[in-house]
């Protein structure tokens, strides 16, 4: 998960740092194919006799790891050979995803959108103090100095501690990653259908990240204990207000930005649940899928904690959302015309 | 949300109880219309003089309820009069839903699908003991026989109390419900790309319910304060097994029925955690959309607590992700094919 | 096929005759229903005993018409009984496309967008002069005036004629028409990837209408045996020129508006050929679903030519797809915003 | 538009010359690219100082082409530089589409799909005899056998003759191609919905390959002028015969396979009008975008005659319609179960 020292190349669609209006293709190429390019191959049969190298690469692999695609994905599609199915699944893939909402981060940075993620738990170490998202970009430049991304010193110790206990007991952990996103103009998204909502549409991209098993929007369950009257954000005028609100605002935030589905002005505020990964130094029962005997799982290189990163992928996932929303109301043809009609909609006031 | 007193008519597609392959036309109508006919009319103006009952139906349209989308969908479809905003945002919506849904549960059910769900938290009153869901029936008759949709007599009550003393503050409550699907294939879904992954539909689907800010499938947020040595669910092979699950099967459930977005046969369960609805008799502070000037938002007419309600809800819009993917799989056109290719799935063990 | 005389209600979407943002429905009845109710009947079973009349109506309902979809549709969904496939094949359905196609043109007109059709062939009878374009609402005009929506009073007798001849003959013909949009903006549709061409998505709508075969953009087959100097349209400048073609022109119209899938500003021009209804009162050869004996093909009331209200569904195919198109560029949230874009387009010229 | 020299390279979803489920991506190199690397780099500007060669290269970027989407893609998205218009409409975009469709024809041909493709008119050289689909190997034989892809040679002579005269005139000639799938199973497509037809998507995947302006399916024009009763293809039955199409059979094919927007067993027969290309080597009266004064268009490197080249892609745009209809159907997962679906179709006839 060192997504940061892979390098994205871009293959088409941008010319002299813009894009054209062709489809951008991204490719960030795999440093370790060289050791698997004749295990790979698409088109040659593997090799006949396997260097001690590829014997150790081929090792197990009907043998399915429990919490990874392995069995649900070899049943689905009739693989026994299971890396057929793991490539497609590993978090790997979610590199490119980082690439692609960074090239539209450049899109909504220009209208003044920000984003920042966090980590607030990992195992049992939790942030324990309130989190004052006033000045995002502290709170990103925070999280970006720590080595777990999380904004407090002492909670990222604790964190890393825990992880380091865990490696120790060769056992991985999860966590809880916040995800903010400021600037969204009030009107994206909508209630007219449910699959338009913009509380949908974060859920499904936000979900759709590998070892994610929960998401909060606002208070999430947090909402599920309190009165009425203790979770809905009052609202007031400014007439000097931020016209991307049209002058109105809320002092508490519990909706997280989305109310029915469109977006309100507010931060976008989306919590995720990160599950420890399933690659374990202690193999668990399984059942190897050719002979149907028990056995242990096979082992794939992974990290111990791959909660801060999901983080960053959150942040990549909510920018695709948001664009596509973003320029569904503001268009898309062209940087002049999506300029003219969101400065039109910041001086037109409802 | 007195869903189960309406009654749905089906203008197309279905013929002597068989579907023809033609698109399923179902209306509800609003018993309520009369009232409205005026005031709501699709072509004619507005009645000139309003009488005294419509104006109290149109009181304080001007005023949004914070919470709901009356704001933002004013300020995206530039709307002053909101009521054109709160109708299709109303929770009313969900009732064709649940339809939809009824009618895809027929087909689903068929194929030894089984669907339950449950109330297990209302504002502070909480389901104090573990679910046990190996006799889905019987959790599904527990659940409809309590007012709550809760299956401990004894929490339903604590529940209701909470209900009822939230009514005589004027406020509301909301709380937590779990939807379980049992009987799903292996193999439904597929990790090949982020928007196909089930668990990521089935996210898009639950929080795109009115008032749902959260959802969690298998331990959600409690997989992150847990070792991975804890949330895997191991693997284990019964030639006699289940051939929906093609034989293999685990003893614990903590992935909730979905890894790597496909479906590994085990039972899938989601829990949704749904806000006080935001309708308050203790109006909250707002503004006048046409003055700006401050104001207490508009009361409409709603219940207090919507919570056993979202959990039919959610059993609808599972089913009918589970049935696009059912379908996707095992074919649509007719069910004598749907049957073929089911049974040779199951009689064809991986 | 008296399309002009039935009448559509508006269930949801509309009020006081303004668009709200909830999807707008649309509802045709059929006022031939009373004599199908029973044996129709969404849930209850077919009567036991049939009426005379209910007889005539059911009368070899399983002996399928060649060149409907009856028995592919039969063998589709494994049905006997092809009243179950040939109500959804009916042309019939295409009603309410022309009314949703009037609904968004409405919006359209408001950008000077305008619409028209003529039937240019009826089976050997041709319209035989030059089809002067200039004047669109005098175009419109005459093919209104005429009964078989001809332009030109002599041609219009000899098609007219020939239906009557055909008619005499127990049988039936087809033709050709032509759609006409004038004021699509240049810029809409797009080349950057197939199924975003605008020409792509004018020939799906349009090959979509019940009996049309054939589908011309421009000059068509024309264009297939010319030279290529002779089917371009060269291109023009005029600073006091149609701001929204930004000022460009051309001389010809070969292309038919549309280049490289993108709007060019020119009139959209589609040609559609009609094949004669399938629906003979000369019955063909068939083969009886159930009993695989050969029999003669059912006979359902049918017109005799339909020629002149598939240019009329043509005209709101295309609305539709237009429409579609314009919103992607200009937005659709409110008219307010739209008519703010599109005003922007034309005073910044390229 | 030498197709045939490209070679693909596959960078995911082949392993060992098999699918694995993961998404196909296929990629041509541009072997001209090195000429071109400086002047359309992604991220570096553009080089300070042309060398003669990049300088002929950029040459006359200001003065779109008629006929090609130079002007109406420049407009759209504000380029003024229209190489970044023109790489992207290129038709060299189209040769992607030969390779994926050569791929799901490897799926489909083992279901006795088969594909052919003919040239039948380039210019006014016209193919003037009766083409015999009966054996298809034979026909896709003579076609590729001959330069200009028609199967009879006197008729490819006078269309290279054709070619060659409209060479020596500086001009560029169009065509009438021919494309055949035969063995596509009765019951794909659908009449329930629009966009579901058949038909439709075979015309949107068709018209958007670049130059083609017209689609006929079956006898497509020539219907308009016929009597019903001449064309409607008349059923019959054999219990012995082609289970693909259920034992029912045609004896003429007028309707091109498809009832209804459902296939119905015959072969499909599809014909595109291509127009000439536009890039001539006498170049035609433009506008230069920046400048407004009338110029002659660039001239960017071009073939003389297309047609050929249209047949083989439109072969493959056919191919991915009815491999996804055919999945929709038999299902997707793995050649085991579509081979267990699609057998059962086979023996159990309707």
């Amino acid at each position: 998960m060192k997504i940061e020292r892979d390098e994205a190349r871009i293959l088409s669609g941008v010319r002299h740092g813009l894009t054209t209006g062709a489809p951008v293709t991204l490719v960030i190429e795999n440093r370790d194919w060289p050791n698997w390019a004749e295990l790979m191959d698409p088109l040659a049969p593997p090799p006949a006799k396997l260097s001690p190298r590829q014997q150790r690469l081929v090792k197990d692999i009907t043998k399915p790891r429990p919490g990874h695609g392995d069995l649900a994905g070899g049943i689905k599609w009739r693989q026994y050979d299971l890396r057929n199915v793991l490539e497609r699944a590993s978090a790997r893939e979610t590199a490119i995803r980082v690439v692609a909402g960074a090239l539209v981060r450049q899109l909504l940075e220009r209208f003044d959108f920000r984003f920042a993620s966090h980590v607030i738990r990992i195992g049992s170490a939790v942030l324990d103090r309130e989190v004052d998202r006033a000045d995002l970009g502290s709170l990103a430049a925070k999280a970006e100095a720590s080595e777990v991304r999380c904004i407090d010193p002492a909670a990222s110790r604790r964190m890393i501690e825990a992880i380091k206990q865990a490696r120790r007991k060769k056992d991985s952990l999860g966590g809880v990653v916040e995800v903010i996103v400021r600037g969204a103009p009030a009107g994206l998204g909508s209630c007219a259908q449910w699959d338009l909502r913009l509380d949908s549409r974060l859920a499904a991209a936000l979900m759709s990240i590998p070892s994610v098993k929960a998401i909060e929007i606002g208070l999430g369950f947090e909402a599920a204990g309190r009165y009425g009257s203790e979770v809905h954000d009052e609202i007031y005028y400014d007439p000097q207000g931020d016209p991307a609100r049209q002058c109105f605002h809320r002092t508490t935030n519990y909706a997280g930005g989305v109310e029915a589905g469109i977006t309100n002005g507010e931060d976008i505020v989306a919590r995720l649940a990160v599950k420890p990964i399933s690659t374990l130094n202690r193999p668990l029962r399984t059942v190897d899928v050719v002979t149907k005997k028990p056995a242990r799982a096979m082992v794939e290189r992974a990290d111990h904690c791959v909660v801060p990163a999901v983080a960053v992928i959150g942040e990549a996932m909510a920018a695709l959302v948001l664009a596509d929303a973003f320029m569904a109301k503001f268009g898309s043809d062209s940087l002049v015309e999506i300029e003219r009609s969101y400065r039109a909609f910041l001086e037109s006031p409802y």
